[in-house]
């Protein structure tokens, strides 16, 4: 009944992290590690590779910089019991701080770039396949992009080696419908490649719109503990294998991390269904003005963020 | 763009209910009708329809009873602004104690049967349609019953004249892809008749099947502010009125009531996303012990709960 091709990448401390700066613990991360191993997730997203002139170490955790010394800590003394794959953003990150994989215990390279930003992020793509990583490229915001540059976007990176390409729903903004619309044109412009999914829960479609991928084709699936993420949060991974049939996958594991882990982590930042995200995501907004009303001291005052967004929309 | 047959039904009342024994303020239940009216909303379902023997007015709130004298504080002295649905429990409501229409403020009732129930809710709709209303039949956890127990039941229900039957998710136990085997089914044995759905949202899909449902052929959609229901609860009224594309459909009220009745109830009952839920979402089971557990001093315990519904299935 299962799809041998299907692997699933946690995403908890990548995405999460964007709510938190990073300000994850080494326990935090390291049961993380232990639990999604267990429960049989093919890669686990640990957090950016950043440049540590990018960024100060003072505001971010360390999982905005994915150096091998913090790896290290995680993984310990035994054998690395998952793949690890780490998020490169264009313009965050030098070639020359890119270890060889020789030397890094990351496996897999995934780079996050706009439309406009396809060619930049075929160049470090190949370049981290070079150094002997695996290498996908995640196309961000595609809710909004024209469809001529779309399949532009497409046509280069089918010329290009990258093996996996995303469908990635940045705003929460895609009915399944459109999941299905989208997946089938990135398979057929892309027949050599591996298509992935990442969504974003703005209307509480992000599992939905995972399984209309996974029927249309798609087989790299994105998900994190509890839909930990950005916004309204991802897939959440604990439905995810729930639905999977491949017998390797097992869910108490994460039903355990959830409990010591992640809850907590709920009393202290708000990602989920809450109305100014299901608003952006209804309007294909980037969530960033959700965010700072959910960060004000009025996040219940939802009815003036709805007269804000939808104003605005009157002027444009 | 849009079909003119679909008909939203709000469920706020009636199904938050579940989770207060219908302690709703007045207040709370004006506030509901005043703003699923100015929505565009087809129809609201403000509570059960019971025989005043069958509960205690000291324990459940008067949206357990609908009877008239509460409906008409709720209307007040304008004229009526939405069509009213009750549901009615076989066993629950004597058809003597059902007012002929001419003397009620209610248009519709909804009989919830499970399947072995199917004769008696057949008898009790038609009752009441012979007095003049509307009439419903939402046959529950379908997701349990047998294929041709089911086709029986849809083989009444065809010869009945009832002119709605609901596709019920009771659990919360369904795939996107099983409402469109179930509604293409229903649709197909009950040709003359509409079809409704109503969805719990265990797995985050309440949503996304209701919109499986519509693309099948659905026309009834139940929904909730906010998703206020048992359990994990409902589709969210929001989320539902934002995809449909009748223009009669505003979402501004729907934001301002959730902000000043419903988020205040956020705070004293739990509805939504919660793994237990989701864990009888995903194992087909009713939502009992969930809710029990959610009740008590450790619902944070999910891996206690966890192990005590998985091993309950070692021993079956």
């Amino acid at each position: 009944m299962f799809r041998p091709a299907i692997k699933v990448i946690d995403c908890t401390v990548r995405d999460g992290g964007l709510m938190n700066k990073w300000q994850f613990t080494d326990e935090f991360v390291k049961k993380t590690y232990d639990a999604v191993s267990a429960a049989g997730v093919d890669y686990m997203e640990i957090g950016y590779l950043s440049s540590e002139g990018a960024f100060s170490r003072k505001e971010m955790g360390p999982w905005k910089f994915c150096a091998e010394s913090d790896l290290r800590r995680i993984i310990g003394d035994g054998e690395k019991k998952i793949k690890l794959a780490a998020m490169a953003d264009i313009g965050r990150i030098e070639y020359a701080d890119i270890p060889p994989k020789s030397e890094s215990s990351l496996d897999m390279i995934r780079v996050a770039c706009y439309v406009h930003q396809v060619d930049s992020a075929i160049a470090l793509a190949h370049h981290c396949m070079e150094k002997g990583y695996e290498a996908t490229i995640n196309l961000m915001a595609v809710s909004t992009v024209g469809l001529r540059e779309l399949n532009e976007a497409l046509e280069d990176l089918n010329k290009s080696r990258i093996q996996v390409v995303y469908l990635v729903d940045s705003f929460g903004a895609f009915y399944s419908e459109d999941i299905d619309t989208l997946a089938r044109k990135y398979i057929e412009r892309l027949p050599e490649k591996t298509i992935g999914i990442h969504c974003h829960n703005n209307q509480q479609l992000a599992f939905a719109n995972t399984i209309a991928g996974i029927i249309a084709g798609v087989n790299f699936l994105d998900a994190t503990l509890y839909g930990i993420g950005r916004g309204a949060g991802n897939c959440p991974l604990e439905l995810l294998l729930s639905f999977l049939k491949n017998p390797k996958f097992r869910v108490r594991p994460l039903v355990q991390v959830i409990e010591t882990q992640i809850l907590p982590w709920q009393e202290k930042i708000d990602w989920g269904y809450y109305v100014p995200y299901m608003l952006t995501g209804t309007l294909n907004q980037h969530p960033r003005t959700a965010m700072a009303h959910m960060e004000s001291e009025n996040k219940n005052k939802i009815t003036d963020f709805f007269d804000s967004v939808t104003s605005a929309l009157d002027m444009d």
